[in-house]
């Protein structure tokens, strides 16, 4: 059965998941790439950039690789919030933009963007990205029978992800935590008071100084 | 020289030191027990009860065991917000209220009570309770001299212990994270972006689920 997983959800331990002042420049704003430094020297992401790095070469292989490489396992869908795609808000005035990541997206399946706004469904590589303007357990509908029996990824940002959160529709919630203090930005657990009674929490600290936690829903 | 520590700082997932709706019934208002619980079964606090728990004996000698024993190391005097003596707030107007500890509370030794609301000093057992209207500077002074060369223990509860990092007058700050979401109440981490950046960070996990944070200010 299709599962609705979010993998790799960086927050600082103030609870920030992105910080203020998000531009083009600045996907994360004031938090430059401080939530994703655990992320940048894994294998995982080094080999998805397409050539080795000159510090660290191929990258490394531990806890934070492994948390890093089950993102792609098995996911036939993707859905995200407009904010991932873009830091515009309103309507889409420049349809020049087509998204962060280039030519080749690293999705290679169906990507459904949340937006209030109108926008025709737009092919970048091998990902289509289709603008729909729906509630969570529509989305999670529409991905589940794009993903052809694979589980879809709910790929963020916050505020999406707490919506189905909200709304009890994850499966699997992977957040890591870094020992940092944002002060300010988008905050993840706002208003998800006893969250924890609904899942399993699997705690696991790494040598990077991250926390990885793994809520799993209805374990078997 | 003296160091000002923060020891067994409890703090649920999304940051919250205690929940909403503290009574005399409810030291931690709807969080219950539940930021505590990895503390309960440590030897350190079985002993402090006087005698064993019919559950777990003597108590768990683990990890968790090991920082909540650090507490009482090398301590001359505690500093405290009136919120941790007691729920009231305003003028005092039931001195009968000796705090939440019984005929002999656990400090042994003299203990800052920092309220804007005047009353007479007051000794309970061995431990002797100073009522001041002072700043946190002020405040670490005093305990120094009380101190007689020992470390100061700053005891909570969470808008306290943010006003000294805020001063940045603490050296060794202790924080437990329980993987709970309390939704609500007093927020540890407010207000303090780049704290890291004054400290060293080491983290730890415990087969308990909590995750052991200390801050090392200067360290040598």
């Amino acid at each position: 059965m299709t599962k609705l997983r979010v993998h790799n959800l960086a927050v600082s331990l103030d609870g920030f998941a992105t910080g203020e002042g998000r531009t083009f420049d600045a996907p994360f704003g004031h938090a430059g790439d401080r939530l994703m430094r655990w992320f940048l020297p894994t294998e995982t992401f080094v080999a998805s950039t397409g050539h080795e790095d000159e510090a660290i070469g191929a990258g490394t292989h531990g806890v934070d690789d492994a948390f890093a490489a089950a993102t792609q396992r098995g996911i036939g869908a993707e859905i995200m919030g407009r904010g991932k795609f873009g830091p515009q808000l309103g309507p889409w005035e420049d349809e020049s933009w087509r998204g962060w990541w280039g030519e080749e997206p690293p999705f290679h399946s169906p990507v459904i963007v949340l937006t209030h706004h109108e926008r025709p469904d737009l092919s970048v590589g091998e990902t289509q990205f289709l603008f729909r303007d729906v509630l969570p357990v529509e989305a999670l509908a529409l991905a589940t029978e794009q993903a052809g029996g694979l589980d879809v990824r709910l790929g963020g940002g916050p505020t999406v992800v707490r919506e189905f959160l909200a709304a009890d529709l994850v499966d699997h919630l992977h957040v890591v935590v870094s020992p940092i203090l944002l002060g300010r930005g988008v905050r993840l657990w706002d208003d998800l008071e006893a969250l924890e009674q609904r899942f399993e929490v699997e705690v696991t600290v790494s040598p990077s100084g991250v926390v990885h936690y793994v809520f799993t829903r209805d374990p078997q």
